[in-house]
């Protein structure tokens, strides 16, 4: 909304005169505009139901198509992967109230505590604020990653929103997404090692793969190409986990004590939240145990 | 959604085995998944009613602190008004079944067809993909309207879906839209004049204009600053119209007939079908009457 | 809303006193109860979108045991028709806003104003004062029409409720729910004459029923019964419209003129809106052109 | 829904036919219907979310009326409680999956079961099918509770539906309802003991009510009236809790073993699972101590 800020932007000093003129211009506005104004009552109320964590997942648009088109390197490319990363930090120190996000390939889930009051809980609030800032994100850290490979044109995306009453059902949402993860890579890994190095075509690693169990892949991986692939990095297997984290920062200060004549440089230890991206299993209880204050009460 | 494009991507020669092939891997998928796919039942629909128009209007965010950090001319800046509208063209362009588009200030609302199908009517995806589209598009065009002026950082968006059953109801919306849109430029208009010409602060501004109609700042703005306020440009005073409308190109092919020798040069007329900006009222009956294609009933 | 009935019966007479009384025991309430009361917040907002046509559907649950039970007379049971009729006049009638009725068997469609504000359009409200009044008088009216059979237990009612946009959307409703009528009542009339008459047994005439179409259903009642599908009654074939209309009710009043000695005798005619029943086709033009009232645009 | 059940309910001996010949049916209908059926597109799914306790409150519509009208007792009326409460049994046991129900004056709630699955969880479904079996039941059980007090007319009653995450959640709407019975009754209990008793007119009696809190209530009742309330009968302080509890029922059978010649009677013992009503306090923890299967993780 920038409709009125030009005013609002100039008078900040008070706010006594303020509410008096909004009033004036709100008089004026509803004589003009009170023909019209009946549309506002066609809008739906979208809160959402209060004490569910309230999750937005977005994925990419046609990235199928993007990643061609930007030269992605298969099956998983560092820089894609870090600037998803990117994008998600910077959702959850614009926005208010995410407990956790989790990413993998170009999908990235938000999850807002159970107690957010943000927005009154509008739905459309919280998934367009989601989608649109990791959008402009996404355009706007591009070439810290991406150098010299441009971009070609601004990508879309799309989201959803859905609740979680319990704790064990959010968790177990994250175990889906993980899982997803895992299985997907897995795949692709054994996959493109069968193109790349095998010289397969893409319809004889897809035959080749059929039916195949975990198992199988893991064999193929070791015995054909001599990979354990529980050695390929953790980023790719596991997903990216966002928490906050308090981080310690000692900053160097010249202070000047009263009795001294001269300033003195004095370390400071400063505590900062920050939000730190992880690479571990969220499947078992050990991660819950080790940071529970992600699903603590309050939250 | 890119998770399983490496394979896709790579095999797009047939569809038969690919069905196939699908089929083989929900099993291992829903087999490693199930536990915790139950969660997908937690989501919910979110289908538009048919044959309502389905409108989605996206507002910048904090864009008083963005207008202000990035200089934008008051009371209108028209590299601001112009990249909103390169922006809303692009939405236009990458999505299905936008009818008409309308756009003032730091907003702008889109109109998808009553029988639109697209996606279902899924409201998060009618909502979700135009916000994402505009933000990232704001970004990636930003720099050919502002030039010089740097993108201090990535900008968010907030968006609403609202529905509306009969044709009256829609121009009602639209009329809205314009009549703020007017009602606000006037008062602009006249605020910065008195503050940017006459020197008042901009309390004093406001003090003078509290209470006065139309009529008044009209005569304000001509009295002291010999403004005729109907000469002002069209753009700020009446908003942008995005519609689609049909294009004769003519393009020079070389052809070569077959009795001739030499390829020679023809002039080819082709129809288009482009998104063009209006600022012209459409709260009258007349544009209405002029492109009856937009409420046509098919639509 | 009993609970604070018994002051409030009492005390009719004033409001200002009320307000005030209101108010106090609000107070008094509040802080009693402002530990559980946020569990308000959970209440949904159900409020349908304006200017559509909101239909509730009710349908009788388990009427097959129903009526097994009740002996109700095979194929058409004019007595259970005539009392769904009477439950639905009392709907009409009790209700705000319902510009016309429609039913068959064991169902029944109510269609509130697109205009009608009652109860704030909240679904919930609607679609509970439908299926409430309606089974009450179920039970209420039921010796009226069932005489000496007893009503063995309480019957329970489903309902739903759809928004149409537009006027061709709810005639189109209407259309579909009449010629699910008269489908029904074809096969069933063909269905109970080849048990009843030609004593099939059910096997046998469902058998001989896969797929005849129309032409084959009345064929076999015409060669097979030497009845004509079209001199069946009206009610089975078209099922019940409920419509509202003016009726002049002649009275006769005793007025003593002031320059008469006695009374005298006069005829007056009141005009009275009431529900009426009526059997005719609603999917052809005629209908809605004999009753353009009920689809005026200020409904 | 009754529609095909002339057919249906002759036939029920085999399913194989059956679904041929619903498959016979269905494509002639369809045809019959093609035309039509679209409509059914513009119903929205109106799915609960999972995991959420279900609650379904009704209330009677016009009860102040309908109270007048059948001459109920002030401040309480047994009859009408009970009659109240005959109706929740009928609805708990004809409905699925209502873990326990709560009443007081004239209004009822129940709560489904947080993995209830009936009707797959669709809002209509709960809130009609209760209204409605609680409408019907009301007109069916009147004449057991009021005698010859004739029923003058079918009642209406609304309801709403509401969703509840947690235990604690539920605990609380619970104790909401009840602190609402507690507060209501107290008022009305000194209202009507001024009024009747005391012979001050209704105004009288509310202006002396004004801002006392729940200490001076007691007091007038003790010291005026030589009340104690805390004598008064349980079901007016506290309403009517309804859980379901095994009863033991000991049955006489007459039974013949097969080494003797005469029938012997036996006395079997058979565990049947009912409706109990209490009139308990069910906010503080007891309650739940005492009935843990009412909550329990797998209701």
């Amino acid at each position: 909304m920038l409709g009125r800020w030009r005013a609002a932007s100039a008078v900040s000093a008070g706010s006594g005169w303020w509410a008096a003129c909004v009033c004036g211009r709100r008089l004026l506005f509803s004589m003009a505009k009170s023909k019209f104004e009946y549309v506002r009552e066609f809008e739906a109320d979208d809160t959402c139901l209060p004490n569910c964590w309230i999750v937005v997942r977005l994925d990419g648009r046609n990235f199928h198509r993007f990643s061609e088109q930007h030269e992605f390197k298969k099956p998983n490319d560092d820089r894609a992967l870090q600037l998803m990363t990117r994008c998600a930090q910077t959702v959850m120190q614009e926005l208010e109230d995410i407990a956790i996000a989790y990413g993998q390939s170009d999908e990235y889930s938000f999850v807002f505590k159970k107690k957010s009051r943000w927005f009154k809980r509008r739905a459309s609030k919280f998934i367009t604020h989601v989608v649109s800032q990791f959008a402009s994100s996404y355009v706007f850290y591009w070439k810290d990653y991406f150098k010299d490979q441009q971009l070609l044109y601004p990508p879309g995306f799309d989201g959803r929103i859905v609740l979680y009453p319990s704790n064990q059902n959010l968790k177990d949402y994250l175990s889906w997404r993980q899982a997803d993860c895992h299985i997907n890579n897995l795949y692709n890994t054994v996959f493109w090692m069968l193109v790349q190095r095998s010289g397969l075509t893409p319809v004889q690693a897809q035959d080749r793969l059929q039916g195949t169990l975990a198992g199988d892949k893991n064999e193929i991986l070791f015995s054909e190409f001599n990979i354990n692939y529980n050695n390929e990095p953790l980023m790719y297997r596991k997903g990216t986990v966002l928490i906050w984290q308090k981080i310690n920062e000692v900053v160097t200060k010249k202070i000047k004590l009263p009795e001294e004549a001269e300033e003195k440089e004095v370390e400071v230890t400063r505590t900062k939240t920050k939000v730190v991206p992880l690479h571990c299993d969220i499947i078992g209880d050990q991660f819950w145990e080790e940071y529970p204050e992600i699903l603590a009460e309050d939250s």
